[in-house]
């Protein structure tokens, strides 16, 4: 379908908004949607996120683009335009435990997950079976200490260009700054815990040791810093004395896929600009 | 402050985003949030509210919206425009219970609730001296089915024109359609029970009876369908087979305050359009 | 393992719990949890959910099944006795959507799920590679205006004596008064709304032409009247202006498939107890 | 009316639920519910909390626990009996914001928090023209550097015996290891974050700091450690990036005061006990 979605963060200034949307009516489009932020009148930021159609516009997208940079220029604009037909291209990278995996599967083989899912890279063989049998090519790479740099420089080879976004579901390895560097806001984790509540490893062992009231978990771009990237999305599920710490992972579990599905959504359908170390997440 | 709202509905259509900020660009205005919604791009509505931000806002406001109007009749606009410093009058109507009533006198004494409480109005003197405590005036009207005509009659004397919007806050008695025609989309009422389940009478009761494990409340623009009118906002709390009818009622008390000050909120902050029978809410 | 669980509802009065774990003790078994709900302290009902251990329990069951009902009958109870170590059979119905069934697969095979389930039935062939893929039974049994009593002539045959309980995972036809006869509050439904609102077809059509801002699903045992059996567990997600029938019914799958889950977990471990329409969960 | 509720805690064995039963039923009372929970079953802690009706109970309850002690003392049990008619009196400690104050106010004067609240203590003057108006005894003990052991030496004093439990409804003073000795489990403190998240100062600039997406706040029993004592009751509120401090604070409030009241509510019913650093409620 002939829809874009136009993603901007700025200054703030006067004229902004103005500018962008007579530049789109003058080049033929119709915005159908517009968020806008403005993180503080006055010397602060600027964010929006515009959904506009434009008749034939695999044909006018990239003099549309060329032009626009003479708006972006005048207000200092980071700014990036998608085409809404064009899904954006997923490596999963999983270890053992397949909740997430199978939850960004049965999503994106219902439809409700808008993106293709390139490959699945896992340290282990276990989820080859499973993964196959949607027809999407599966990548054993095993990592020791030993072999980490080798292990990443092969995960770049694969990934290559052809992929746009890592999510790493429940993938028990550390990734490397240097790794990070490649796909800067562009890897998702899932973590099992409410951030910043219980950093690191074992979350759940901590938090029924903490005896909490509720567990969560977090989604969030992976950054040099362990566990501290910007946020996505979290959410929580009331517990109670009766959960040992294999409730609180089972239970755990459910809340862990669907926030992990949630973010992924947002980030595929252009929802999140990062100012920082926060999200804007426009929904 | 120098800040302002305007809402607008009208045939959706290209140009319309390009019009609106392009005419507040040039009155000088810096538009600070936008929030559209296209409710089908395909020959359907259009709704937008917009905040903007305007120099010596009162001097100019008068001009600002005379101008406008050849932007509108343009586009088939319904709009209005709002000074953000200038806060809503509400009539706040009360019977016995007395929860949502303090919920709002509350908020509002906190500085939360953005409005001035011009008046509260009974068909009982129970709350007079709460009321008269916050320095609010308080007017005594008993309705019978005898007097139900003369008492609106003297509501609409009381209330004239100084006040915005009406708050049914848990009011047990039935609004003429008379009376409704004077306060369109403008009386707020909220029902207890979560709509369109529990309909009219002892919704709580009802929920026991059917044995529900979720109770839940509604904040609605009154219309003349018994609560039937256009929701606002709702929300529900767990119950389980231990809680009696009484119960359901504490537990409710808490849910309705809660929902009819969130919908008071964002009635008193512009941020609520009405399209048919529904609500489009700019959060 | 050596455990149990018993299940009572009787009138209540004096000495129950006395009687009943006195009882318990005097066999040996052990208490490990027990849940006590009393509807109304004078002339109302008693019920009791009872976990206990019991050593070599597979020899000593059926004789503290025989000595238990003396105690039983002084107090007119209804009682059951269920080893936690035998799990339930489960049929599960299926037509064209698959996130019900899913779930259920998907809780089951990572071990959340305390079930066996013992094959699906279905009115399509849609879902036979899947659930085949799990080695589970698939039966493809057609209905039709006309062959209605004929297919459910075969459900019974097929299931004959060897299940437990019967879920209909959006199963989307009607059982009979005299198939219900055969699974007296052992045929768990999931209706796609927040009963009692919505009843009957196209739920989310029906919410969104009403605006609601919450969604819901309702898992409920099936009885004559439709949509009108004792509720066992509701949940609900906020949904928005935005959110069209197709955004409605994506959201509300999540929901069904999570309700229906915590409804069949809750029926495998013996939490629930039905009293006339309605259910004590013991959880 | 003739209500008692007794709570036990031992190490686990075979039958004492028959044992308490049978002592219960033996001495003429009738259990109306039980709550029982067992951390391990092999070698752990068993809890219980029972209810239970006898007639004239304030003639016999002296005697039951004198007899009881025989029971308990062949389990090695800690327990306590409390008759539910009398009504545990209450210390609530202010500063200046009065938010978690006004609810408890609202919710013992509605009759949903079943106590007597016996005074209020503050380090400020502001609240006592709210407090008095609801007779209730205002004392105002101001705190510096200097005078905070003689400050608490006062506290004790009006204190005295006349109050079970003491409730920090936003009490911006940490109280003294000294002072704690005097109420174990016994004073509730309401935290601004969602513990272990944002310890200490300002948790609500923490969190804006951090992006979360969900603020909290959590109830619990004060000890030596800083926001370290066992967790009664936690909830959440979804906020977005919108939110800036305030709003958080704003939001954060309606939390605060719901989850306080909870903890509260459930500790004045006896329903909580203590084990370790956690909290066992039965609700």
């Amino acid at each position: 379908k002939n829809r874009a979605r136009m993603l901007i963060s700025c200054p703030d200034g006067p004229g902004i908004v103005a500018a962008v949307s007579r530049f789109l009516s003058e080049q033929g489009a119709n915005i159908v949607q517009s968020d806008q932020y403005t993180m503080d009148p006055e010397g602060g930021m600027f964010f929006i996120r515009i959904e506009f159609d434009l008749p034939d516009i695999l044909s006018h997208i990239e003099k549309l683009k060329q032009d626009f940079q003479a708006v972006a220029d005048q207000f200092q604009m980071n700014w990036s335009v998608h085409l809404a037909g064009q899904k954006k291209r997923l490596a999963i990278f999983v270890s053992k435990e397949d909740h997430c995996l199978l939850e960004l599967l049965w999503q994106w083989h219902a439809g409700d997950l808008y993106a293709d899912i390139a490959m699945v890279i896992s340290n282990h063989e276990d989820m080859r079976e499973l993964v196959e049998s949607f027809e999407i090519p599966y990548h054993y790479i095993p990592v020791t200490a030993d072999t980490k740099a080798e292990a990443e420089r092969k995960h770049l080879e694969i990934i290559d260009e052809d992929v746009d976004t890592l999510i790493l579901a429940r993938y028990m390895q550390i990734v490397s700054p240097q790794f990070l560097k490649h796909y800067p806001n562009r890897i998702i984790n899932i973590h099992h815990s409410f951030l910043p509540a219980f950093v690191g490893g074992k979350p759940y062992a901590q938090a029924h040791n903490r005896g909490v009231k509720l567990i969560g978990a977090t989604a969030h771009y992976v950054t040099e810093e362990l566990d501290g990237g910007p946020i996505i999305e979290q959410d929580v599920e009331r517990v109670s004395h009766r959960d040992n710490v294999d409730d609180l992972k089972r239970i755990g579990r459910h809340i862990e896929r669907i926030v992990l599905a949630r973010a992924v959504s947002w980030h595929v359908e252009d929802r999140i600009l990062v100012h920082e170390n926060k999200t804007i997440v426009f929904i």
